[in-house]
């Protein structure tokens, strides 16, 4: 094994691979734009407009949405290159999918949404092939939502080849809906002693073809520089220039080197693990929807992990006691990289891919029932109590030690 | 001078900077996918779904387009390393939006759009400074839509810090609108015996604060490459590595240099021509509505450039035959990289953002007067006749020379 372990516990070891997790810098130059209709929704609630009916505008909402998969295109990347079928790009369109639409699930949208894709390529190392690969994947989620009863549009969208300024390749994707304004949840109603129930990242639901790692697609940049060893230097196109190259590819494993979840017993390759598709929450959303659970409000967590929670809800404090094992995939970039726990809650899902509120046990346990009927795991990880300043705040006990963050 | 001036005349000068102004592959890996309600269209159009009122679905449409800057980013990335203020970033996003706006013009819909933005960036090389300034920049522009009497709603957006791919900057846009369905522009409708109205890329309109060099925001990669020297191969990333760098740079300018065009008289320094904002013709096209101006389809001229046109329509001959003075910017590019007429017409523009067929000379003499009271110069391009095969084709006369263009 050429694995180096980094010697010192970096202080952000994410802002050392050139990405803020936190995203202080785009908050700093967004906090004076409109919030749209409601000020605490996950996602920006737009009024309709144009020549519709009155009526039809008094009672409808329209939300418009973007996000990708980030760096996690470079593994699909690497591991083509490396001999995998052209098939690694294939649950790519997924990935992307799935981070708009479970944003989007969390403002009340369950079903009847448009896409929009967006890939930029470098043409010579995207072949036309690959192409082929990513437009039939996303055609692939759209039958398998289909079959599930979730209704998608697809608008199609644009291949961009961009090789100045793109050395592999970006996928992205634009959703958009419209849904009855009195259907949107809005965080500004989390209460001061509801419950969080955690729905897993991990595991197989019945609507997947194989294990989830969990990974979902947050924190892809991190996770392939901690995971994967040296060898993959060679593909200097999937390494920023900008930064310390001694910090890029700093584990210990090769893409077909196999990692074991003692949790679970599920065995996963490297490559598997990293490319492991972000599973949706629809289905279990739709259900609840069916049985009229009553829900307060819904964080996914992406982009700031299990802390994601402290941006919603007035005054709250979100106390995160019980949460689940952490999944094999996570462990292993903690252990490579050697990351404070505090750091790893704040970038990571850490198994628990969606948090929903609810206001009493009966909804909560009603809700795991319905997750559990798709094989999800669920469970009550927390709760919400008021928070003692005037901000919200997130606590995450590990092995009964408090960590805490302010906003 | 330090410019090498390309000895052969290269076949596909574009392809070997690793773009596909054609796009085969992608078409190849779309041709199965739902063309939407109809056929004809320039932009798909999709169906309202959900729980919508049925009159509301009869009558009304949706759309969604996505599209970009393309490698324009770079110049303004170049400029401001070369001590530019950061406000070359500045009119990206209106070239992101128009990019959008006016394909979505193309099927009748001129007035209320909801917009999301997509940044992909290298944060140690796109600061937040930066980023701020492209905020910024969209809500210039929305604002100035809005003055000119067209309603944009900003959806937000997403940054995403992807230095693991992106050497420099990705700007794109996905906007959406729905319309009535009885407005719909369909090029399907098309005639045989149609006037073809040019309106101009370059020039100064009412509603811009300096002269256009007409670029837009297509064919910049060939553009760049061809008109600036070997003195920018400092900048390194933005140079598709996978292509021969000795075809990169080869141009004679650098970018405070002046060129002149010889038939307005305006002068523009090399960066002020690359960057030159796109323009929109909503103000226009808004206007021909409200005159009631019959118009049967409108072409965008974007990445096919005068050949555009060759992709609607039902069996036309799209004879182009008195086209206006190519403005300089594009005769500095042929010139520098000796390039075939036949080429620059399917890659550039070349001065005429947009085409509208009218049935008649009385409609064109109209739109002609409504273009020229937003200063933008407008004529009598051409005209459609019936296609000798069952396919279209583009005729476009050079100096009494045909260039014949098949599907």
């Amino acid at each position: 094994m050429e694995f180096n372990k980094l010697k010192e516990i970096e202080k952000d070891p994410y802002s050392a691979l050139g990405v803020s997790s936190k995203k202080e810098g785009v908050h700093e130059a967004t906090k004076n734009l409109s919030k749209g209709l409601f000020l605490g929704t996950f996602c920006k609630i737009l009024p309709l407009i144009g020549n519709l009916p009155q009526e039809v505008k008094d009672n409808y909402v329209q939300i418009l949405h973007s996000d990708g998969v980030g760096t996690k295109s470079n593994i699909a990347y690497i591991a083509r290159k490396e001999g995998y079928s052209t098939n690694t790009f294939q649950t790519l369109p997924q990935d992307a999918l799935v981070m708009n639409l479970d944003d989007l699930a969390c403002v009340g949208a369950f079903d009847n949404f448009y896409i929009s894709n967006h890939i930029a390529r470098n043409s010579n190392r995207i072949s036309n092939e690959d192409i082929t690969t990513i437009i039939q994947g996303y055609q692939d989620f759209f039958q398998k939502a289909s079959d599930l009863g979730i209704n998608i549009f697809d608008a199609g969208g644009e291949t961009a080849d961009v090789g100045s300024y793109t050395t592999t390749l970006g996928i992205d994707v634009t959703a958009s809906t419209i849904i009855e304004k009195n259907k949107i949840i809005d965080c500004d109603n989390i209460p001061t002693n509801g419950y969080i129930v955690g729905l897993a990242s991990n595991g197989q639901s019945s609507y997947e073809n194989q294990p989830n790692s969990g990974i979902r697609s947050n924190g892809l940049t991190l996770a392939i520089n901690s995971l994967l060893n040296s060898y993959y230097r060679k593909y200097p196109e999937t390494m920023d220039q900008t930064v310390d190259q001694n910090k890029l590819f700093t584990g210990p494993y090769r893409l077909n080197d196999v990692i074991q979840d003692t949790n679970t017993g599920e065995k996963f390759t490297i490559s598997e693990a990293i490319l492991s598709p972000t599973r949706t929450y629809l289905p279990i959303l739709k259900m609840c929807q069916e049985y009229g659970i009553e829900i307060c409000g819904i964080i996914h967590c992406t982009g700031g992990g299990l802390t994601k929670s402290i941006k919603f809800g007035k005054q709250i404090r979100y106390v995160k006691s019980n949460l689940p094992a952490t999944p094999i995939i996570f462990s292993e970039i903690q252990e490579a990289r050697n990351i404070k726990d505090k750091y790893m809650y704040q970038t990571f899902n850490m198994g628990v891919g969606l948090e929903i509120i609810v206001p009493n046990e009966k909804e909560a346990e009603l809700l795991i029932k319905i997750a559990n009927y798709f094989d999800v795991s669920a469970k009550i990880i927390g709760y919400t109590e008021i928070a003692k300043h005037n901000t919200n705040e997130v606590i995450i006990e590990k092995n009964g030690i408090p960590l805490e963050y302010k906003l």
